[in-house]
């Protein structure tokens, strides 16, 4: 196995990040960014908020991940004259000119976000990303915001199940790259998958970009490429500290003759290519030979010599088989998953939202027939409540004019869901969920590494409830409203029902 | 509706696809590497495939695609100083440093590949890429060659299954950014739907980029941005050709009435938010108005003068719901798909594999207990053989020192699978599937632009036999081995069997 530590990320790891371009976005950004400054509201100040409605999986928690992403693409959002010059051409020829000279100004230093760490265990319906400024910018910002949360978010928490599922022991390789949604598919795959949980990625990019050590073992190829044991080279050795060469190949046949009366078998049935490819493996490797052996005929064996060997189990492992696996006993230190951790085999999509709750200062709504498709108006704070234990016990979503939840004080809430009512409850610990990231066009908040981000997600998953980490059949964790947010609700939600306008609360 | 057809993939597009670095690839392609070139192996002239080994989503066909972004990765092969420093880090430490020097000089400059065309027609188990060249060479190029044909040829495919099950007549709209893996497997999904038969998508740098044409609709954070009448501006409006201005909000209201009256409903339960919002709408997009009503409560209903409105229809649409909705009478010209078919839910990996077989002129083969996984030996040629009325009837593989079939002249051959026998075939034309694509370092093959290959997509679908296209329960198509590497095949496992190394046929 061939790994090591590269210590940081630099430059260049930045560059990859932060070059999606602001035209990498849904063409109706711009033609609702362009009715908004048609009808002059798009500096109104606007409140968005990204969140997910249901945990991947059928699990009891997500990862939240891609928020390095979304700084740099933040700071660095402007338009180039080629990219207005494009959209001059695909938006209607009776668009206003002084549109694009404004979208050529146009930059996220009037926008500011508040956000949950990357790595942080969450849950659905807590909205993770909070993006305020002018209403047509933050608009502008939505499906980039998305596409770098989604994919991010799902890929970390599918490895964090993975890592659930194959216990604290092994160690867990990403061998996915070739099976990815292209180059960046994979480069993304192998970032994430580490912050979630994995140890080592056979990405090589994705080692010298973040820093995450890389192994690997061999190809089938290598072997079928040998034919006798004519192409070992060179056939002598001189052994380590001894003098003198050594006959390789006629030492390999005498020690291949004791492994096979080991073995109960026949010299006779040994393909020479195979033994070829092997001894040449070694001979390249004296110090880490790791060869391959699956899809071959193999007898398993356990010949004593070979206890220090590590050996590396891959065969489109998924989250059930890796559970299967490490129910029993078995000497596999390190698996090798690739298809179904990054493409999420089981749920392809995390389904993330970013939803208008505020403009000018009052609180907006998106109401739906299907409630949970409705929307949570106004301006909010997220607080996680833990109990005495120091797991969290639940996310209360409050207003940002209210005052914090103090520790062993008891408030009143509503948990949110279809008629429930209102609860009383004691928190032993209260911890504020988002931080101020992003202020006024600059990055408040230090870049994460991908280690960094890594021991947040170890760190936060150590400190979930058990019932709440099983992979099957979670206990549902508690997402609260103040009873302000309550009653915000449902006045808009009356005034609505009464065939009014959205109502404003204040 | 906005969209415009952009001419021509401009040198960014190609910069875009060029980029993908060739340290992007699995670790242990560069530790086989050192282990041949350690055995003084690296130059030894090779030969690898590339194939699949089933039909994706259950079909009877797949569309080859990502052939550009291959040929520019490979003619932009090459170590950075960087890159070659960096695997001297992960290496082992007694790793030959000579080894790092022959890294730093390598290219693809005598590599040679012939392909099919991008867009094609293919099916399971035919070798659609065949690359030769040095041993340590052709072995590196693994990992990014499956990358860029994996997800491309999966999504591409899956989109012209989405296309048959729409009709030709609808339009079908890609807007699938926000679930991809992450910003460039957005940017792949788009280019590569498109050539698998969509019209348009929602994706505005893949628009410039690739000139696929751009649409859009409207978001629901544009309705909720709009709370009353007062919000409308400008408030009055000059009508196109007449003179003096209208008030335009009385003249709304007026005909709201006599909508409500058509509709039998009444003026009072209209929201006063969400008719300013279109009505906002419709003031920027006097030409192009395109409201999105789904998810709010709305009456459906039939006004004569809304018979010319296009209807767009999106909604978490799959491949089924898009059969369902095609079998009936309905208005919708345009379906937007994101979810689905840019993860490929129903089958998110196409799973290519890359297989050696030949080295130094002899024919190298893997030999498995499962004989699916088993890879045909040697050197080959691949044609397709049209029946009289054009399908086609069957892909031949053969080795490439055989003459090609000729039409109206019989052959015989065996069929790909456990036990089939030898049959008798006089095809009415023969077409050679790849052509030569990379020469010695060098594209000698236009590379296509996306609507190029899209037109080679559908004609490529249109000579197909329904009988294959169908989407459930596809009749098979046949591939077929000539007698000749039927031949090779039977003597190299029979050397096998007889518990021999290969056996080398020539």
């Amino acid at each position: 196995m061939n790994r090591k530590m590269a210590t940081c990320e630099g430059s260049e790891a930045r560059s990859v990040l932060s070059r999606v371009p602001p035209l990498l976005t849904d063409l109706y950004q711009f033609t609702m960014a362009y009715a908004y400054w048609r009808a002059d509201r798009h500096n109104e100040p606007a409140v968005f908020e990204l969140f997910f409605r249901d945990n991947p999986f059928g699990g009891g928690f997500s990862l939240f991940a891609g928020l390095s992403d979304c700084l740099l693409f933040l700071q660095n959002f402007a338009f180039s004259d080629d990219d207005v010059e494009y959209l001059r051409s695909v938006l209607p020829a009776d668009t206003d000119a002084a549109f694009f000279s404004y979208l050529k100004e146009l930059d996220c230093s009037a926008v500011s976000v508040s956000a949950v760490p990357e790595g942080s265990v969450v849950f659905a319906r807590v909205p993770l990303l909070e993006v305020s400024g002018p209403l047509a910018v933050v608009q502008l910002l939505e499906t980039s915001l998305l596409c770098l949360v989604n994919y991010a978010s799902l890929v970390c928490s599918n490895a964090a199940r993975f890592r659930l599922a194959a216990g604290p022991r092994r160690r867990l390789l990403e061998m996915g790259l070739r099976r990815a949604q292209g180059p960046d598919g994979g480069l993304t795959a192998s970032r994430y998958t580490y912050i979630g949980g994995f140890d080592l990625t056979s990405n090589a990019l994705a080692g010298r970009l973040f820093g995450i050590p890389v192994a690997g073992t061999m190809a089938h190829s290598y072997v079928t490429s040998f034919s006798s044991l004519e192409e070992v080279w060179p056939q002598t050795l001189v052994p380590c500290g001894g003098a003198g060469s050594v006959d390789f190949i006629c030492l390999v046949k005498g020690w291949l003759g004791r492994v096979c009366q080991i073995l109960g078998s026949k010299t006779s049935l040994v393909r020479e290519g195979e033994l070829a490819a092997f001894l040449s493996y070694a001979i390249a490797y004296p110090q880490n030979f790791l060869p391959v052996i699956d899809s071959y005929s193999v007898s398993w064996f356990s010949v004593p010599q070979f206890e220090s060997l590590i050996i590396v189990g891959t065969n489109s492992i998924s989250e059930q088989s890796l559970a299967e696996l490490s129910k029993k006993e078995n000497e596999i230190d390190v698996v090798g998953v690739g298809t179904h951790l990054v493409t999420c085999t089981s749920q392809p999509s995390l389904g993330c939202v970013y939803k208008l709750t505020e403009v000018r200062g009052r609180p907006r709504m998106k109401m739906s027939e299907d409630p949970e498709k409705s929307t949570l108006p106004g301006r909010k704070s997220v607080y996680r409540l833990l109990d005495a234990d120091g797991h969290p016990q639940m996310d209360l979503i409050c207003l940002s004019e209210e005052a914090a939840p103090e520790a062993g004080v008891s408030l009143t809430c509503f948990p949110l869901g279809l008629n429930k009512t209102l609860q009383t409850v004691t928190p032993a610990q209260v911890t504020s969920l988002r931080l101020d990231v992003f202020t006024c066009g600059q990055i408040t908040f230090p870049l994460n590494s991908a280690s960094e981000s890594r021991e947040r997600a170890q760190i936060s998953l150590q400190s979930l409830h058990p019932l709440h980490k099983r992979l099957q059949e979670p206990q549902d964790y508690t997402v609260v409203l103040s009873e302000r947010l309550h009653s915000l609700v449902s006045d808009i939600t009356k005034g609505n029902s009464k065939g009014s306008n959205f109502l404003l609360s204040n």
